[in-house]
């Protein structure tokens, strides 16, 4: 494997890396950028199948937030960021702000595993859901008023269940009839910069190699019928990128130094296979305070799907409502 | 409420109270005893609708072994009654003792609550089990001897997912199309003495009100449209059925004493009521060291499972395999 | 065993059972109760060694604070009472609202096994508690003002560490040398209806016997050299005080109906022993919910306490602190 | 920081390195090498304060066992190396092969994090020891025949507790009393070849900056006043020593290529701080099944120490000990 094999989830890394590599803006790519505060937020658009093959992300939308606050421990500006974490999701759901007599049903997964810390995202953050379905439909039309009906649950891996997570999904699917899915995962990037700090909601769903867990599974509207928001925080970078990022600060470094010109691929592939075996392209790096990182993003983001699926709640009254 | 309303998830107990009741054995239930050295085992066949109406239990096959070494911690022992137990799940399964090539697949679904350790005999179970469905189809002929392909997860309860626990079983069924449905559940006694002593293998299903939760749904081969086998071990014995114990030796002590007669059912009802409450039925009885009757019982159950499902698994070399 | 030989873990019950038998208050035990809005509060001295004999409670001050909302999920309602308790405990713990330059150091120990949901309350309310001890020394005084240092641990119970609490506990006393003890346990109650709604602080410690796990040990300021105080929440009835109660319901009731008289003691002790067998006095009855209520109460409990031991923190911000 | 400055928790690795700076052995460090099988096993002495000094461990005993078959999850094989492992701790321990009536305690702690799978090694082990401590004294002299006093606990680390764990430990020393210390803690490799593959022992105890936390503490004879045997398993590489490899790597590929020279250190470290940011030298890399990795190797140091400490259990018997 080489560098370009490492799945990339974050469609703003994609597109920086695709811009680096070409020198100009993606055709068929298009970035809005804000700031809220010191809360950056980028709206990428990938409009072709060209723009999509060249950045590597499938056409659609792919919302990212970032901010620092997110792994830290200040619950004030973690519930402002649910809250404005929560409104783009509410964007991308395109919902009408007061719940109609007959509200869509929102199934939401948590993929991952919960006993490996950097990959127990999506578990964590289920657990922090108000799941209402169940008494939904047996409450008066006036106490459903502020509450929408949502269901949801964590599968665990291929490995503890012997089952692929997306024919799990897909079965509960068609079975229970939901309006969309919500699926949730911990993601890899290609910064530590990015760990815990940056949330990527997209409505393309999850692809096969995405993910911490590298998942084989697709998870889309294609396959699963109904829409699908893949919502997702960086937890791990790839030992490879770490492997590769090193090799070309030395480039640079090295062409100033002595003018060497670019590495061959095949030579690079080789250095880094030979530091990361045995475990090779399974290598992953996280901080070590990963146990504190991943409680902090995942009550935040919890939050933020609270606040997009329930009118009632909202960064102000959050913690009313969070476990 | 009532006694009679309090769930009898046991049929050998359920058979007694009703010989109790009816002075003589029930016409339409068959029960045969054997000891295998200190083990008893019971085998009940239900035949008829009145029989099954008569004793509250739905018509078919229940098995149960008992054994205080179940809930020991004599590794030995419980290899042995794992042996035991499982040779009478391979009976009810039907299987050959050779596999072939083309192996029926076996679902397995732990029920229960996790959060609450008498609730979480279902999970726990389905922890120590042998997953192997997704590498049985990439295996060549040959190494797929001695294995059969399992698969299984613990959904949770209603109230952490929002589904009902049939929908998300019969949904993955529907996908995944296994031979049969195992499913485990923490179940409740009318005697403490039965709590982690005994286990029962059914060919009849969950039935709703039974298990520790009081399930509120119902998994059998009519709902799920595969043979369904139902396993458990009562964790608990409900509050009300030890007041209703308790009032019946004090009656039973009178007589003797005063030579009064049975206490009318609604006065019993109504003293049971006053001391349960706020809880009432929901009162649930269990020892002390629930965590580790739970564990123990556990691990005997998941080497039984993997013994009946796998012929290379055997009481000798279980805890090669256990985790 | 018979009634008297379980231990009576709350000071209220044990003043009511005492005013019982002897038919009038008792001399040298002071109560003082009060309603904060439907917000029951009890305080009791118990002022003399006869006293504490005859109520079976050490001499010192027990405050009970009483509302079913602690068991609720209303997290507003659960603030308020996080306040209130934490109020009682500063009134206990005889500290100034303003910190100074030299801040006396808590240490809190969370008694209880983390793996048996009835006696998980002191290792859940460890965690959530703001530890500072370690932060406090490095800190600047302008840094400091606000907190105090606190430190603690779940030590595990004995079957789990082969080393008595107590000596775990008066061993790191020994060594950190902190000026107050406060000890957490999840207790028995005499009444359903207390589970979850009394939350029990007082100065005299830890006896043995108290608690779930009906703990060895003494932990009180004789024998930990400091001061030691003990906060508790029941969470499980003694199934001996289940069958107890049924049988004098039945007297009562049999009383009005036919005239007949008290029941001998040994007869009572013979058929509830009978009943209890094989766990007898190890028998305990929680309600099926009892992983929620455990979750809902060690989170008020934690807001009390953090709301007693700094300053900063209040009824009105305790959802900034609490994970 | 640089490399120097990651600690080195491998003697064996710490030896190689020196030499290879050194271009011969180091004075004052013995090291013998066998093969039992395919397990390679060194035991390295340091015996001079030269050599601690230049290979930057502490002077004493260092005992590695080597063998992938540590990892992986063929329980036959792990037993024989829990066998093998538990030999070596029976040297180093220096106890007699058959108790006799006075026997020595033995105390067990498990350092390290249990919310952070890399570094709950500790706590998982101690999850896995026979404790009898409680048990010994009241048990009459045949019965504690095959059986030694051990006690032990996890304590969790700084951050959850604000007391340091060698306070935590030094404590409950001072006042149990216990003959000598076992501390287990999870390390941190310099090649990802030895995660969960190599196993070391000493007598030196734990040094600041050890393990995958970068303990804080210094836990050794000499602050604990009794003997002290340190127990590791690598499970992380620290991310500088990857890029760190990797530079290596492309240094000596240069060469080949380019014959360009080594690179300064002060490039060297501008290179990977900046790669490494914002985490810095608190990024670790890990497999992906790390969970998995984790579990497999706790049971099979469990049995280790289970071995070395109980004359009753040995390799043969293990599985009917180990939970």
């Amino acid at each position: 494997m080489g560098r370009s094999s490492v799945y990339c989830d974050l469609a703003v890394e994609a597109n920086s890396l695709a811009i680096e590599r070409r020198g100009t803006s993606i055709p068929g790519v298009e970035e809005d950028v804000e700031y809220i505060d010191d809360i950056f937020v980028s709206r990428i658009k990938v409009t072709t199948e060209e723009a999509a093959h060249e950045i590597g992300k499938e056409m659609g939308q792919y919302i990212s937030v970032h901010s620092h606050d997110l792994r830290g421990n200040n619950r004030e500006e973690q519930n402002k960021l649910s809250g404005i974490i929560g409104e783009e999701l509410k964007q991308l759901l395109g919902w009408p702000d007061e719940p109609d007599d007959d509200e869509p049903t929102t199934f939401v997964v948590g993929l991952g595993n919960w006993r490996a810390t950097p990959d127990a995202l999506g578990p964590r953050v289920v657990g922090h859901l108000l799941m209402t379905r169940h008494l939904y439909r047996e409450a008066p039309p006036e106490l459903r008023r502020g509450v929408r009906p949502v269901c949801g649950l964590a599968p665990g891996v291929l490995g503890l269940t012997g089952i692929e997570t997306g024919e799990i999904v897909k079965g509960i699917i068609d079975k229970i009839k939901p309006d969309q899915l919500v699926v949730i995962d911990a993601l890899s990037a290609h910064s530590m910069d990015r760990l815990g700090a940056t949330v990527q909601v997209s409505d393309t769903g999850i692809a096969p190699g995405s993910g911490v867990g590298g998942r084989s599974l697709s998870i889309n509207s294609g396959t699963m019928g109904i829409p699908v928001l893949a919502i997702g925080i960086p937890t791990v970078v790839h030992g490879w990128i770490l492997a590769d990022e090193t090799l070309e600060g030395f480039r640079r470094e090295s062409r100033r130094l002595k003018g060497i010109g670019p590495l061959p691929d095949q030579v690079k592939d080789r250095i880094i296979e030979d530091v990361l075996s045995p475990f090779g392209e399974n290598s992953i790096l996280t901080p070590k305070g990963i146990d504190e990182l991943i409680e902090e993003v995942s009550r935040t983001l919890g939050g933020a799907i609270n606040i997009a699926l329930h009118p009632d709640i909202t960064a102000d009254n959050l913690s009313l409502y969070l476990k």
